[in-house]
């Protein structure tokens, strides 16, 4: 495993496990120099971009159109020709070919995992991950965690949810990978927290991975119990879904709270190992783990690569999945990249900031993707609503909370006039058709019909009263 | 691995699978006479309790007090002299010896999964299950499975917590190593089911995974949404920690809405491999996989086997774990068990009616175990409570309701007469409380001193307003 083998699928050797002070678990992918890992990336590029031209209509289609395919791809740079490819699309392939697309790309009898998001956007996207991926998945997750200072010696509190959420399932996998100890807990049940703070204190866990607002969470109400955080004894705290582990001020209140390393990783569920952008025990910004998964930082018009330095927006492909391979999946995202060396001897490119912004609409509550488009997709099927809302964003504690005011509509006002319970009602029908769209919790205020004040612009901004 | 090998701890081909049409996974283990398992069981018995009273202080001077050790057990026969181990003797030893007890018998760095009961009577129990076990449980579960019907073509959906709760965690081990596609969902959040009918319907798995409870609560859902829950296509539904799908009007109505097979299976969370209680297709009472966890069904008095064809309580002892192996595990659980065919050639004895009833005051929640006494220490540890209280069950639609009727005391009565909050305050305090004690919502409803009738005798009867 430590020594590069350019077969495709790779395959690796499942018992392998580096010498507890080794600073790297493929010392020779993670230290080599530029030009040699280009061709290391070239040759696996040019696998997997023939496997999904071979087996996905969805490509073949998609690249016949653009003028390309596998024989444009003789240099790493030919890459940005592809089109990129984005969400809308993969949902629309979903839609007409349900249900895992026509970019599945391996038999679906080989499918060993479903996931998929909580259809933010309307309609879920459903992701297939092939088993033999699964297992290249886990071992990617063990490689980075291993860099983030975990080790098999290890126990690892999950203090994340356990159901869509892609980010629980794929540090599970790289923590069995590694052989440390996995105490899969969860989150997002009510009292669930206090219960996670009485474990905690039990058990004395050295690692925790779960969402950077969640750890503050977590903290508050260890305190209501009288205990400090900081007597839990967690060396590496380990985090995704938001981008706090990055922001240094987050990272600085964590580090502080509990005493231990706070590290930033993940990407996209989509792009799963996820943990392909991940920080090392250094802490100097996500590193980009070119050979598993090829990011370029892209301008967000152009779509090809910005000179490090500069700011643009992550454009991302697997180099190592055979099903559902995304190649050149527009994030959306934002970030800044820079070509630096690292204490760690890694040669990677870095995200300082790690990821910052969006170009687009979208926002995050509690580690959940949500765009305004889905809330209002999720409203317009509530009968009774009025047409008009406002999203509000805040903070209470260290939890994030979602307000969507609403107005009812005419015959919910003239119901209301005879019957005290109609708006109450539509309130109740609105949460619960929210919860199930989006995935999170939703606040409902109704308001009467020509309340709101009304968006001059099909874009409505959403007011997002945390602080960062 | 279809071969018999009699090597302990038990190494199996992880690469093996049956023909698809084969009945049985391990056709010589599962159909070979009685008299023949009896030895195959007496070589593993010899070998597991050998490792634990080498390893484990918890056995050594447990048996040694006993006058029983290794050299006792030359018959099968033999066992029923071995003490039995309680709950409680667990949960004793955990807190001399924390966290994982002197009866762990692998080395901590050699746990791959934590896992735990939330507390039900008081102080949790933790549950270290060893990286080789893993494996085991997950070729155990498997093969079980596959009698069930399952094969590596389905899709199943896990309609269950995924949290401390052990049975989603062992079933997903199954179906991976089973080789089937796995759809963890999860379940337990607010807003979640709803979902969960919505996936149901856009992927078509074809089992289900869940509490039989939640699968009807999940048709109604359906239901409410317009869709059938027969239109699904679910072919297999399996279940465990309660005990309606052995319960034949349960099972009939599960089988009249979904149009699938209703299976039940389950016996605890310690016993994990806790398949080893399950029916097969044909679903004629649960066999008793002896040869994975030997079960003996005994007088609750003596602890000694009792003859076929009579009630007793379960009495466990696992065959093929090296981490926190149970030697004798005294459930409290009720059943009957028989030695007569199965149309599927198993020769295992089976549980016709599966599991009934208790021997204690056990009562269980949503798939949750909960001891009156653990909701009495709980209300104990809060400051308010005035030291009386009714614990009353009932069912709202196919969800079991937990609610206690609580006094407050003198202090609080006080406190009311000038503090409008001050009951409403105590309530909350209670209800967070029992909820990360138990693990389950419990709903407080607060009384003056002195209402609540006088219980005569110590235990007091709970009333369960549920049908079964």
């Amino acid at each position: 495993m430590a020594s590069v083998t350019l077969a495709w699928p790779p395959v690796y050797d499942d018992s392998y496990l580096p010498g507890h002070q080794q600073e790297h678990w493929s010392p020779e992918l993670e230290t080599m120099a530029s030009d040699r890992r280009n061709s290391v990336i070239l040759t696996k590029l040019q696998a997997v971009v023939q496997w999904a031209y071979d087996r996905s209509g969805f490509y073949r289609h998609k690249w016949d159109e653009a003028g390309v395919g596998p024989h444009s791809l003789r240099h790493l740079d030919d890459l940005h020709r592809f089109p990129v490819v984005t969400k809308d699309e993969l949902r629309h392939d979903q839609a007409a070919n349900p249900p895992f697309g026509s970019y599945l790309c391996v038999e679906p009898g080989d499918v060993a995992r479903l996931h998929g998001t909580s259809g933010t956007t309307g309609k879920p996207t459903v992701f297939a991950i092939g088993r033999e991926d699964w297992g290249r998945i886990a071992n990617a997750h063990a490689r980075i965690m291993w860099a983030m200072g975990l080790r098999p010696s290890d126990t690892i509190f999950f203090g994340s949810f356990f159901s869509l959420y892609m980010g629980s399932w794929g540090a599970l996998a790289g923590a069995e990978r590694l052989h440390a100890t996995s105490f899969p807990f969860g989150a997002g049940v009510q009292g669930q927290t206090l219960m996670a703070v009485r474990w905690l204190h039990e058990v004395k866990p050295t690692a925790l991975y779960a969402t950077p607002s969640y750890a503050l969470h977590l903290a508050d109400v260890a305190r209501e119990e009288g205990m400090d955080p900081g007597d839990f004894g967690l060396r590496t705290l380990f985090f995704s879904g938001e981008p706090g582990a990055s922001i240094q001020s987050t990272k600085r209140k964590i580090e502080d709270t509990y005493g231990g390393a706070c590290i930033d990783c993940g990407s996209m569920a989509e792009m799963t190992p996820w943990m392909s952008n991940a920080e090392c025990r250094h802490r100097t910004g996500m590193h980009l783990w070119q050979d598993v998964v090829y990011t370029e930082v892209c301008d967000s018009r152009t779509y090809e690569p910005v000179p490090y330095g500069q700011e643009g927006t992550p454009v991302y492909t697997h180099l190592e999945r055979t099903s559902q391979p995304m190649i050149r999946l527009l994030s959306g995202d934002l970030t800044r990249w820079i070509d630096e060396p690292c204490e760690c001897g890694r040669t990677y490119p870095r995200l300082p900031e790690g990821i910052y912004g969006r170009i687009d609409d979208m926002f995050i509550i509690r580690g959940e993707n949500v765009y305004p488009s889905a809330i209002e997709n999720a409203l317009r099927r509530v009968n009774g609503f009025g047409g008009e809302f406002q999203i509000v964003i805040s903070r209470t504690g260290a939890m994030d909370e979602l307000a969507v005011l609403a107005e009812y509509d005419a015959g919910i006002a003239a119901r209301a006039s005879h019957d005290g319970d109609a708006v109450a009602e539509l309130q109740t029908r609105l949460e619960r058709e929210l919860r199930a769209s989006i995935g999170v919790r939703a606040v409902v205020a109704l308001r009467k019909p020509g309340e709101l004040p009304r968006a001059e612009l099909k874009a409505r901004p959403v007011p997002d009263n945390r602080e960062t």
